[in-house]
């Protein structure tokens, strides 16, 4: 997930920001080695190919590419490739790690180098695709083909780019007539962070919901690295709002806190200089923050993501360091708050990229009121455990006067939905972020979210990240039988698509929809859709019965 | 220099074959132990480019390509890459080595990959003709080009594969918008087992001369790393060719022995089963020869580079100990001897592959008799340096018969030229080996080698390999001054050309010369190209005057 964002100054009390500069300053240092001290150590397992297989043209497949014509790993192992020129190893499941294999003559000495091709693919299309069509908005380099040449034979060759796959595409380009060759002893040394086994879930639940769950643990366990990734293959980084996701289901399922404890020193240690945090931490050479990427809401998460690690790990230490990072993030809020107890929704779009969905036309306004009410709520609780809500007294009188405001002009008593006060299109986003931040009573969430059916013209959700929000909005306002059913057409559809993982965006109606322009180029595992996990595990009553 | 040949099992009298057999098998492990303890050490030098070039179409350049527009290093690390996209940087020389360098962001931090294409070339062609136009004879890999995924920036990069070259292109394939970068800090790990430094020749020698030792200095140097290597581009192999010719240059000018008592004894320890030797030894990853690869001349050439060997080290020790492999290849010739003194051409071309010089329709019955009878002689002449004559006592008289039967058949009185018996082509190739193995006198041979300047359809020398002949039959029969003129004209052609290495093919009315049918993939540092050292270093009074 990246946008390009000119960022104008942000506005700020002096006051306010010059407190939070030395407190940032003093102790980055200090934050980021407690990033470093809190790295989760790498499990390392070596995987092997499980079968061969050709990928077709469908008609009825996921994005019309089919996999069929299964073989034995041997009938490769066995076949000189001189001959056989291509290959598609399939390893059964999503992996992420180093890739390898040996080749060796059938006999006669190789007198010359070979180079080959491979093509790494979450999905069977990005196998099937010419990459060369990407133009590009995202670097074309994310897209994993690689060709090596190999200078002697017998050699194993490792390849140093980490990698995140299922399939794998060999193709030779070039080798000398003199010899033939085999290829062999295809592995790959996959790795995660999770190391802990999930409890499982009881016999008797749904086995889609078993299935959902299953692919949903994996989907976090692949994005569990040094940080919690939002893609294995791409962007291989830190994003607050997976986060936010990651952390919900991990503490439902791995129970590894270390990580979600170095994600936040890291994003403290690397916030902007006006203490704001920006959206993403890259991690590799060295951990660095991607300038000027300010997320308006993602800032705001980093709130919710703290006090959860609270209650999950009662580290108070942690939360009282960090505790002044929050309460700068409330500021944001504050800053664009008008008399009116509405949110300055120009402005905040000025001066920050406000997200929500990846959603072509989505207007953000009602949204947008919702997550700054359901944000200040959520801190302001994380003040009160660390007994700290004398630092945060204004805020319930704040979320109080928002949410007058918003049932005031977004509410529209006749139809039960809520829309903004210069564009009336009706979208889940808007009923979802009503709900979620106490705007409606129950009665009302309920008759908002059922309105959508009829209505016209309604704005869809786009990713399984605001489909994450709009399940939470049912269970908190108690359609429950609704979000189980929710739940599993959503993230059952992308199995019944193939899915090993879930995916960065799914629209059921649209095999090809791509927030790039470039399908092969979307993640196929991606963080902000493994909550499954976390309702399945925290509502049982809802998902398990 | 590859061709593919199925070999007939060879004739041999069982006994020798018995004799050799026990002696090889006896022996194999420690003729191979030799070989690693006589392992050259490399010496490694940074070496950084000298400037940038652009490299276009010029219809007075070799081959069309002309090196021009020359700026200074600095202007490629100061220019952002995104924009500029494309770069070819100029060494300055033939290096031979692991290329690195390294990346960083004009200031945005990196959010995504980079995709690289690097192209590295001997000759300015290299950099100019697409590769892909090349369908197999050779593996395609040979030519230098790789992509690559630079997955961070910050990052140094260096290549896993070794490179020779003097110029380097790279060009971006792809990147992210989100920000700019620079390359810096490229440079070369060079490496060569020539370490000592050859004397220099004196002041006054022709400038033409000097110029021409430098760059065949170069050449041999380029040439040896751990074996002689025919070409540091390609084979990157040990031939025994080509070993002949790098050990003459190499014994008059660096003096390091060590490589040539390795590559004594690999080829010993990794000959045939029947005691033949193999033509050529792949070093890497394990040393082997390559099988059936049974080159007529080049066995006997063996004999010679030992002989030589213990001329110039008296390392007597090394010459017993394979002095019964050097006997054991004059049977080669015993075997397709006829009773009339003429080697049997037929029968040795079923059985070998013949190879004189790569030049097409080139007729080789009179060369294969000359070398037979020049390896004979030599054979002999290590044998009293070892003082086992008496093991060799047949030669004198088989030699004498062969030279008989040379002239009864061979030597067309009218026109003092030399031509075969089933085949009358004029050939540079016949007169030279008739000169070399003693069937001329003096006058003669200068007959025939004039001669050829007014005879029709001459079949004229295509490579360096058989120029050195030339020249060494010139020097032989007292065509001093020509020697010379030769020598400066050939060598010196190249130089005015362009190289910085002598080249595997030359050809001066034709620059596009390839014995692969692709002129880019020809090596333009090989080995058997080197022995100008030898000419002007071994007859000073003819080439230092």
């Amino acid at each position: 997930m990246i946008k390009s964002l000119s960022v104008n100054i942000l506005l700020f009390t002096c006051s306010a920001l010059c407190l939070a500069q030395n407190y940032y300053e003093h102790n980055r240092q200090a934050w980021l080695s407690e990033a470093e001290n809190s790295k989760p150590e790498l499990i390392i397992s070596e995987k092997k190919p499980l079968q061969i297989v050709d990928i077709v043209p469908g008609e009825q497949a996921f994005q019309k590419w089919e996999v069929r014509n299964i073989h034995p790993v041997d009938s490769l192992y066995n076949t000189p490739f001189r001959k056989k020129k291509k290959v598609i190893i399939d390893f059964g499941d999503h992996l992420t790690g180093y890739f390898s294999f040996s080749v060796k003559t059938t006999g006669a000495t190789a007198d010359g180098p070979l180079r080959l091709k491979l093509t790494f693919g979450e999905a069977p299309s990005e196998l099937a695709v010419p990459f060369d069509n990407y133009t590009e908005g995202l670097s074309r380099a994310w897209l994993q083909d690689e060709t090596i040449t190999v200078m002697y034979v017998p050699e194993t060759i490792t390849l140093t780019r980490r990698l995140a796959f299922r399939y794998v595409k060999i193709e030779l380009l070039a080798s000398s007539p003199q010899y033939d060759f085999n290829i062999y002893d295809i592995r790959c040394q996959a790795q995660t962070s999770a190391k802990n086994q999930p409890e499982e879930l009881p016999d008797n639940v749904n086995p889609v919901i078993k299935e959902i769950d299953r692919v949903a643990l994996n989907t976090l366990k692949e994005c569990m690295q040094t940080v919690y990734e939002d893609g294995p293959k791409r962007d291989q980084r830190l994003w607050i709002g997976d986060m936010y996701l990651e952390a919900l289901g991990n503490a439902y399922s791995f129970k590894q806190h270390d990580i979600t404890k170095r994600c936040l020193y890291l994003l403290a240690g690397l916030s902007g200089s006006n203490g704001y945090l920006l959206a993403t931490v890259i991690e590799k050479p060295t951990p660095r923050a991607q300038d000027n990427q300010f997320l308006y809401e993602y800032a705001l998460l980093y709130n919710l993501v703290l006090k959860n690690y609270l209650e999950a790990t009662k580290d108070r230490k942690t939360a009282e360091d960090l505790w002044p990072v929050a309460k700068r993030q409330t500021d944001i809020v504050r800053n664009y708050l008008q008399s009116n107890g509405l949110m300055d929704f120009e402005k905040v779009n000025q001066d920050w990229w406000v997200f929500f969905d990846w959603k072509e036309g989505l207007y953000k306004e009602v949204a947008l009121q919702g997550i700054s009410i359901f944000a200040l709520k959520e801190s302001y609780q994380l003040a009160k455990m660390l007994g700290k809500e004398n630092e945060a007294a204004d805020l319930p009188a704040l979320t109080g006067k928002m949410i007058k405001a918003a049932r005031k002009n977004f509410y529209d008593k006749k139809s039960g939905l809520f829309v903004g006060t210069k564009n009336k299109q009706i979208s889940y986003a808007s009923q979802i972020w009503m709900i979620l931040s106490g705007v409606t009573s129950n009665e009302e969430g309920q008759r908002s979210l059922s309105a959508l059916a009829n209505a016209p013209d309604v704005c869809y959700p786009g990713t399984p990240y605001l489909y994450h929000y709009y399940i939470q909005a049912m269970v908190d306002c108690g359609m429950h039988r609704e979000a189980k059913e929710a739940l599993m057409n959503y993230w059952g559809g992308m199995i019944k698509k193939g899915a090993d993982t879930f995916w960065e965006a799914y629209d059921p109606d649209n095999d090809f929809i791509s927030p790039y322009d470039f399908y092969p180029i979307n993640s196929y595992c991606h963080a902000w859709s493994c909550t499954p996990i976390y309702f399945i595990r925290k509502y049982p009553n809802i998902f398990q019965e």
